[in-house]
């Protein structure tokens, strides 16, 4: 996620129509109303998938209020929209935040991620919702400068991991499914792991936390209740963590890596810096085609606010369609698109990939 | 549908918060919006089931822009639809069109309809879509003089017409239906029945189709091709119509009743009369609240204009959701009301009746 000092950018510019940031429902909905109007788009998600936050935060709660979809989870949501984006074939760019947003004396703008993909897109689609997932740091002065050498928020290549003593923090999925990997049997297997929660109770599947207690008895694994209150260092490196227990007493374990899950928080990051009109960390738009006040940029969800703006989804999904159209002066210059429907255009049905029904009169 | 002068007023007065014009998509989804709002709602429509023009035009064709719903039909779209509004136990007054819409001293309107149903509602929502469903009428001067004493568009009791000679004109599910009916054995059968459709061809279900053969083979029908061009009158009854053939040629056949089923057309109706404004025959609104220029009456759906309108059921919903919000002011004056999401809100899973699940940290 976020900045890769080692990623390195690719050599191609990829030339779109459309560059949609954010891979949440509504990001997913401007696919499918873009596609309606022969507009192909590309995707770009800080998160490893789609979905944004319904399956980030919640991806097995109920949703109630999808339009003629008495209920629903956050996963369902985005598998059936997966679905119905399929005609129009998106390309996914995901694990990368959008950096870059300038616009380009043809008009067109100059995108860049994170991750060194660079695009050239007539129109931006800025369907960020709460702003980009970022895991949750460990907030303790100068750690920073440990990231990627011996601080970790997320596991890249497992293979860097192996043999080392391991301090991984944690109480969820992804704090127990990497400690029992690399405390068990196989290629990966550490010198040693300590699992560190601030408590003995753990958000992560049953599963999971059965599999992390046996190796706990197998003394393959050791699990410490506390918080990391601080950190040592020799000769630069990272050589240790503080760990205060609920008895109030600090220890110190020392490591050579040190593996933090504190889940993801989403945060607004760059687009803050795009030149866009913002009102309380929203984006302005218009209600006509939910262009921002950067003519060819449209904020569409979550992300965007005018008169009357309620954070549903549903909106969005409203926003999606007008922002199409707004989008049409841009890529189809001069040309007068209309209106059509999906259960009557021959048109659409072929963009669909679903044959035209005949009806005798 | 429509004026039928035999209905009585009702004498009871029903007061609610809101009242809803339409049962089509919008119609139904803004039960569910003000519902969550603790909103409860009453709804007209002219049709005689919900589902306005999804059930009455394309009730088998698949639509595929409803988000989230990668294809339903218009038949599955409403079911879905009443599905998720059950927890709020709208109301609902079928087979009537709202005639009359007034401002009252006290802020609340008086809505009559035309089967004089009459109601105090603090606010109004009109869904009405492309209007109400109205059948379209034989265009013969003065043959209106007959309407629901020997001309009829739908049939409300069976019994009149048994023992008369019928002529039956149409070549839909509705004509064929009634016409096998009156035909065959059974206590509404006619003395005679006459089918008339200007072609040998036919839009209604191929097995009551091959029905209407046989009964004609059977003598119990007969089956004319031609046009109704004219009718003759004696003592000012209707005593029969003239039919002209694909020959040319033009008879009069006799009758006692004359049914004629030539689909449904929408008409504005008397909403062009309650003093909204208007723009090209839709209702201006506001794009904050969708509220019409009479406070306290809203629009929602295709029946509603303001810049970017795209005539979309999609865009219906956002409408709904927000012209909810919008009557919040009328019927809770003076109180702050926040959104709350389905997926969270203890207070929404009890007003949509399942439990609210529980996570461990």
């Amino acid at each position: 996620m976020s900045v890769a000092p080692t990623q390195q950018p690719q050599a191609e510019v990829i030339d779109t129509d459309a560059l949609i940031v954010g891979a949440g429902p509504v990001g997913l909905f401007q696919v499918f109303e873009l596609g309606l109007l022969e507009i192909k788009a590309h995707v770009v998600d800080a998160l490893p998938y789609p979905g944004g936050q319904c399956v980030e935060l919640y991806p097995d709660k109920p949703i109630y209020d999808i339009p003629a979809v008495p209920v629903c989870t956050g996963r369902e949501l985005t598998d059936n929209l997966l679905k119905q984006v399929e005609p129009f074939h998106p390309t996914f760019h995901l694990g990368q935040e959008v950096t870059v947003v300038e616009k380009q004396a043809d008009g067109r703008f100059r995108v860049e991620t994170s991750r060194g993909t660079r695009f050239l897109a007539r129109t931006v689609f800025i369907a960020a919702g709460v702003g980009a997932f970022q895991p949750r740091r460990l907030k303790l002065d100068g750690i920073e400068r440990h990231e990627e050498r011996q601080l970790f928020y997320r596991v890249k290549d497992p293979a860097q991991f192996a043999g080392k003593h391991l301090v991984i923090v944690g109480g969820g999925d992804s704090a127990l499914d990497w400690a029992n990997h690399f405390a068990q049997d196989g290629p990966h297997q550490a010198a040693s792991v300590v699992l560190i929660h601030r408590r003995d109770g753990f958000r992560a599947a049953p599963a999971s936390v059965a599999r992390m207690r046996e190796l706990c008895e197998a003394m393959k694994m050791q699990f410490l209740v506390g918080q990391v209150t601080g950190y040592e260092e020799a000769d630069g490196r990272l050589s240790g963590v503080k760990v205060t227990g609920s008895d109030g007493v600090t220890r110190v374990v020392p490591l050579d890596m040190l593996l933090v899950f504190f889940g993801l928080s989403p945060k607004l990051g760059p687009i803050a810096d795009w030149g866009l009109a913002l009102e309380r960390k929203q984006v302005v738009v218009d209600t006509e085609k939910f262009e921002t006040s950067i003519p060819g940029i449209f904020a569409v969800g979550d992300i965007n606010t005018y008169p009357g703006k309620k954070k549903l989804i549903l909106c969005g999904f409203h926003e999606a369609a007008l922002a199409a159209f707004g989008a049409t002066s841009y890529v189809f210059p001069g040309k007068a698109i209309h209106l059509q429907y999906t259960t009557t255009s021959p048109k659409l049905h072929k963009a669909l990939g679903v044959e035209t029904p005949t009806f005798d009169d």
